[in-house]
C-alpha cells in the first residue's frame, strides 16, 4: 500500500486506506485535501500538481498551511487505495486506464464518467474516448444510487447544478409527479464553479455583483439530470456574486397539481433518513425557504417547495455548497458508502452563521 | 408658484417648472432629489420628512451633501407644479385628494394608482380607499403609454420587478408571441428594493451573500404585469447579493416556438426608437446578454434573448437598475412626457465600467 | 447534573461534561452552540433566549437546523458544570452571581471582566456594579494565560479586535521591541461584529461595499490591549465588507528598527507550538500575509510582518474570524484548557479555500 | 482638426476641442471615453486599442454601448487637440515625442510624467527613458497645481492613493503642523486599481472579501506624495472587496497636537472654494466620516479628521473613486483647467444613494 502520508494525516493505522488526489492545486482538489485530511479513514498519501510540484499544498491553499503535504509530479504518482481525480473534463477518460491500474476505486470528478451512454456524453461534451470503462462507474449521488456504490469501480460525482437539480426533483420524479410536466430549473451559482482561471470574465471588477446569464439555453448538466429523472428539463443558470453555492429553483407545471400533502409524503419518503438532505419549506424567521447561505462549508442539501395555485405551478427550491454537496463533498460520501465506512465520516461540519457570501 | 428651491437646484428661471418630493428621506425619494436637482427643468421646492425636518438632506443622503436643501415637515407642505409622492403603499391614496389640490401634476411611485381596477388591488393589496381617482392615472412607463401621459394628473411609476418583467416580454405579447404560452419570470433583485429599514433580514450579516427565494409564489406585481401584458405570469423572485438592480429571466414555453427573426422583428419594431432600452443578444465580450451591472445608476433597460429549440423555450432576459427604471428614473421620464420636456433630460447618465454590486 | 441535553449532542456519558449558553439566539451565542454540539466532551444542557424560548435554535441559525434542541427562557436555567455567557456588556456582571452559583465555571464572553482594575472599566464603560469578581477571572487567550486558566472560575474571553492585536504584538511586547515606540493599529472587521440588530448603519444596502471609519479613535478595546501588552496603543477600527473576520495592521516605529531576525526570533519563540497561530510572511502565491479568509470559520489565527527600513517602521499583520479566535472559539479553546480537556478539541475545522466574504 | 467623432458625441460644433484616447480598453480608458462622451466642450476624435481594433467601444465598455465609436488601431492615431494617454507604466515615455506631436496637451494617466525629478523615477520605477518632457509636465491635481495648468504640454494625472493622501494631508503640511511628524497611510482600495487582467489574484474566487496587505511597504505612490507634500510618510495599502474607491486614513503624530480650530482652519481655508472637495467629519446619521461609497461614481473628494488626545494622534480620512478623482476624473479635470474650460464641464453626476460595493 502507498502512503507516503505524514503523522499529520493520520497514516498507517490498520483503520486508514490511503487516498490521493490528482489536480490536487485546483479548488475541487484542494477541497479533497482538506476533507481526506481530517477523515478518520483515509490517509492521504499523494496531491498532484505538475506547476507546484515540491511546494507545500498550503503555498495554493491557504487554510492548508498547517498541513505537511507537498505536491508531486502527476508522472509521479504510485498505487494507492483510492485515488480522487479532480481534473477538466476530457483528461480523466485519457488517463482511465492508468488510474484503475494504481487504485482499486477512482473517484472521478469530472463529467468523464457521469453517463451512461457514450453517445449521449458525445452529443453534450467531446468524443468519449474510453467508453468501455461506463459500465463500470456509478453515479455518486447517495441518494439515488446508495445500493450501487458498494464495490464500485469507478465513482463519478456529479455536477454541482444537476446535483442541486436531481435533489430537488427526484422526489417529485420517482412519485411520478412530474409525468408530462414542462420544468423549468433556474440556477443561481457561485464563482468558485469557474475554477481558479476565471480570465477577464472571472476577474474580481467584472465578476462582481453580477446576475450575469452565464447559460441561458443548453447548459451541459442538462444530460446529467435527464438520465437521472427520466425526464428533460429547460436548463438556465445564472452567475450571481458569491464564491460557493449553488441554488437551484424548479417551476413545474404539471398535468395535474399535486397537493401539499402529496409533496410532503413524496419528500419525506426520500429524505427523512438521509444525513445529508432537510426540508425547508416555511416557517418563521429570516430563513424560510432553502438558501445556500445555510449550508456554506458542509455537505448538507437543503430541499423544499412551495404551490403556485394561481398559476398551477409548484416549485421546488434546493441549495448547496457546490464545492461540497456538490462536489469534493459528494465524492467524499460516495466513497464512504463505496468502502463501508460510516457515510458521514469526515463530513459533519455543521456550516456557520452568520456568514457572509462564502 | 411655491419654489424654496436655492440657487444650485436651478429655480427661478422661466424655463423651469417647480417640483416637490413627498417622503425625501427615504431611498426612493433620494434619487427622485437627485434627479431634479440635476434636471435642466425642474426646480426643486420642498423636501419633506417627518423625522429629518430641518435638516440638509445631505445628513441622510450623503451623495447630496452639496445641496443646499433641508426637509421640511410633510405638513408644512405648499403648492408646487409637479408633487413627486415616494410613500409607502397605502399612504399616497390617503392623501391624494390634498396632492391633486396642491399640484397640477401628481407622480406616485407607490402601488396604490398603478392597477385600473379597485377590486384588482383589494385582491393584491389592502382595500383601495380612493378608487375614484384610479381614472385619471396613467401607468408610468413611456415605452407602453407615451400618448396617455401629456396632461395626465396622476402618473403611477411602475413596480420595479414589474418594470423588468413588462419590458422583456411586452414586445412578444404585442406581438401575439405569447399567446396561450406558460409564462415563468424568475426575478434576482438587490437589497434597496426593501428600503433603509430591512430588519433583521435585511441586515448586512443576514442579507450578505444570499441567494433567498423571498418571494416565491404570490408577488404583488403579478398584478401589473397581468394588466399590462394582457397575460397571466409565475412570478418568483430572490433576493441576491447588490443593492441596485433587477434582473427578470422569463422562461417562455409558447404554442408555437418563434423564429430569431419573429423575436427581433417584434423587438426592435418596439424599441429602435427608445431611448432607454438596449437589445443586448449574444456578440462576444463579457457582457453577452442584460445585466444589471451594465445599466447600473442609468434610466436604461437591456432586453435580450434566446432560443432553447430542444425544449421548445423562449427565454428573455431583462436588467434594469431598481431605483431609477424601476422607480425614481421611470417617474422622471414619464414626467418629462407628461409636461412636454425633452424625454432625456435629466436622465442622461451613462453608467460605468467596472462597476461592483451597485 | 443539569443535562436536558438530547443524545445528537452526545449527552450523559462519563467522558462529558454538561454546557449551557445564556443568550443563545446571538451571533456569538449561535457560534457557541454550533462548536459545543460538535465537541467531544460538552453535552448542550439548555440554550437561553427570551425571545424565542421554545422554538428550536435551528429557526434563529440556519445551520443548527439538524440539532434537536430548543431554547428555554433564562429563567429557566439550571445548574450546569460550565456555563457560557454570551450577554451584552454591562448584562454579565449583573447575573454573575447567580452564574457562579449554577456553574462551576463561567465563561463570560462580555466586555465585563476581561479588565483586572474597576477604575479601567469604569472608564472605558460603564460603573462596574460587580468588582468584587474581578479576581476571580482570568483573561481566556491561551497564547498570553495558558498557565492561569486550568481550574479559573471565570474565564473572560477578549475582544476580537484585541485579541488581533495581541496576538500580533504579544510577543513583540515581551521582547521588549516596542519600548518607547509610537504603535498605530489599524483594524478591518466584518459586521458581524455588531450582531444580529444593526440598525440602518448595518442594513445591506448601507453596509454593503463600505470603507467605513467607524470608530476612529477611542475604541474600548484599547484598554484591554493595554492591559496585555503593557503599553498603549493608538488604534483605529474601519468596517469593511465581510461579516466575519478581524484584520489588524500595526505600524510601529521602534526607537530601534530591530532586525528580520529579532521578529522571527521573538515570533517563532512564542508561536511555533501553538495549535492556533500560524506565522504568515512573504513568500509566494496569492496570500503572501495574514488575511481573515485564510482563516474564516477556524480557531486560527495567522500573524506575519514586514520591515520599512525607509521609514524606520514595522508593520505586523494578524487576521482572525472574529466569531472564532476573536470570540466563540477563543472561549471554546480557553475553557478546553481551563478543564484539563485536549486544547484543540472540537475546534478542528481547517477552513476554506476559496471562500467569498465569509 | 481631426475628428471621427460621431453625431452622438458632439464633434464639430465652434465650442469643441477634439480629444482621443489612447489605450481606451482599459478602465481608465473607458471611465476616460464615457467622461469625453457627455463633456460639453470635448468631441471624441478617437479611442485606440490594438486588441479590438474595429469593434466598438460598447463591447467591451458595456456602459458605453450607446456610443457610435470604434476602436482604431494605435498606429493610426491621427492629430488631435487633446491626446489622453491612458497607457501602462512605461509605455506612454516610450510614445511622448509622437503625442507631442500629434496634440497641443497631451494628459498622460501613467506614472511616467508625475516626478519632477528622473532619479526619483528610476528609483520607484524602472529607468526614464524620456527624462527631457519631465519639465514640461504639471501634476494634476488641480487643488495643488491650479495656476501651473493652463497652457500645460503635459499633464500628469496621479495615481490614486497618491491623490486620497494629497488631498487628506496636503493642508495640513501647508500649513506646516506636520513638521516633524510621524506619518502613517493605510490605504483600503478597490479591485479596479489592478485593471482588466488581474490573474489568479485578482480572480472573483480568490479576491472576494479580501483584507489583504497588497503592498506592505514601499509602495511607488510615496514618490508622489512626498513630492507634493514635501515630507516623507509611511504607506501601506490594502486590498478590500470593492471595485472602485480608494479610502486613506492617516495617523499622524506631530511634534505639537493641533486643535480643532487648528485644523478647521487649515481644512477649510484650503477647500472652501473648491468644487470637488467635502468636509465630513462627525456629526449624525450613518455617513460621519469620509467614505468611498458616498463619492463613488463621481469626481469628488471627502476629507474629514478625528483628534486622538489621549495618544497625541491626530486621525486623517480621505475617500475618492479611483477611477474618478484617482484618474480620469482628475485627468479631465485638469483638462478643463488646462484649456480654460468650466472646471466642473462634464464632471457634475452627483453619486448614488444607496450603493453597494461600486
Amino acid at each position: 500500500m502507498a502512503t507516503g502520508a505524514t503523522p499529520e494525516t493520520g497514516a498507517g493505522t490498520a483503520d486508514t486506506v490511503s487516498a490521493s488526489v490528482v489536480g490536487a492545486s485546483g479548488f475541487t482538489g484542494g477541497e479533497l485535501l482538506r476533507l481526506l485530511a481530517g477523515h478518520p479513514r483515509f490517509a492521504v498519501a499523494q496531491a498532484t500538481s505538475r506547476e507546484y510540484a515540491n511546494r507545500t499544498v498550503g503555498s495554493v491553499h491557504p487554510n492548508l498551511r498547517h498541513l505537511d503535504v507537498r505536491f508531486v509530479s502527476p508522472d509521479e504518482i504510485e498505487p494507492v487505495d483510492v485515488l480522487f481525480a479532480a481534473m477538466p473534463h476530457g483528461a480523466s477518460m485519457e488517463r482511465i486506464e492508468e488510474f484503475r491500474d494504481l487504485a482499486g476505486t477512482v473517484v472521478d470528478l469530472s463529467a468523464d464518467f457521469r453517463l451512461d451512454d457514450a453517445t449521449k456524453y458525445d452529443e453534450w461534451y467531446d468524443g468519449h474516448t474510453a467508453p468501455e470503462h461506463l459500465d463500470d462507474a456509478v453515479y455518486a449521488l447517495p441518494e439515488r444510487h446508495r445500493d450501487e456504490l458498494p464495490g464500485a469501480d469507478i465513482v463519478a460525482s456529479g455536477g454541482c447544478n444537476a446535483t442541486a437539480t436531481i435533489l430537488g426533483l427526484g422526489p417529485l420524479a420517482d412519485a411520478d409527479l412530474l409525468d408530462g410536466a414542462d420544468v423549468v430549473v433556474d440556477v443561481k451559482v457561485g464563482s468558485s464553479e469557474g475554477g481558479a482561471g476565471g480570465g477577464e470574465a472571472g476577474s474580481h471588477p467584472e465578476r462582481s455583483g453580477v446576475v450575469r446569464p452565464y447559460a441561458p439555453t443548453g447548459h451541459r448538466h442538462e444530460a446529467e439530470i435527464e438520465q437521472e429523472l427520466g425526464l428533460s428539463v429547460s436548463f438556465t443558470a445564472h452567475a450571481v456574486d458569491m464564491v460557493r453555492g449553488a441554488s437551484a429553483t424548479a417551476h413545474v407545471f404539471p398535468e395535474d397539481l399535486p397537493t401539499k400533502g402529496d409533496l410532503w409524503t413524496a419528500f419525506r419518503g426520500a429524505y427523512e433518513d438521509e444525513p445529508f438532505v432537510r426540508l425547508v419549506a416555511g416557517g418563521g424567521g429570516v430563513y424560510r425557504y432553502p438558501e445556500p447561505k445555510a449550508v456554506a462549508a458542509t455537505n448538507h442539501a437543503e430541499v423544499g417547495f412551495e404551490l403556485d395555485e394561481r398559476n398551477d405551478r409548484l416549485v421546488v427550491f434546493s441549495a448547496i455548497d457546490n464545492m461540497m454537496k456538490g462536489s469534493a463533498g459528494q465524492a467524499v460520501h460516495a466513497a464512504n458508502v463505496a468502502l463501508g465506512f460510516e457515510e458521514t465520516a469526515g463530513l459533519d461540519f455543521q456550516g456557520l452563521h452568520p456568514v457572509g457570501a462564502p
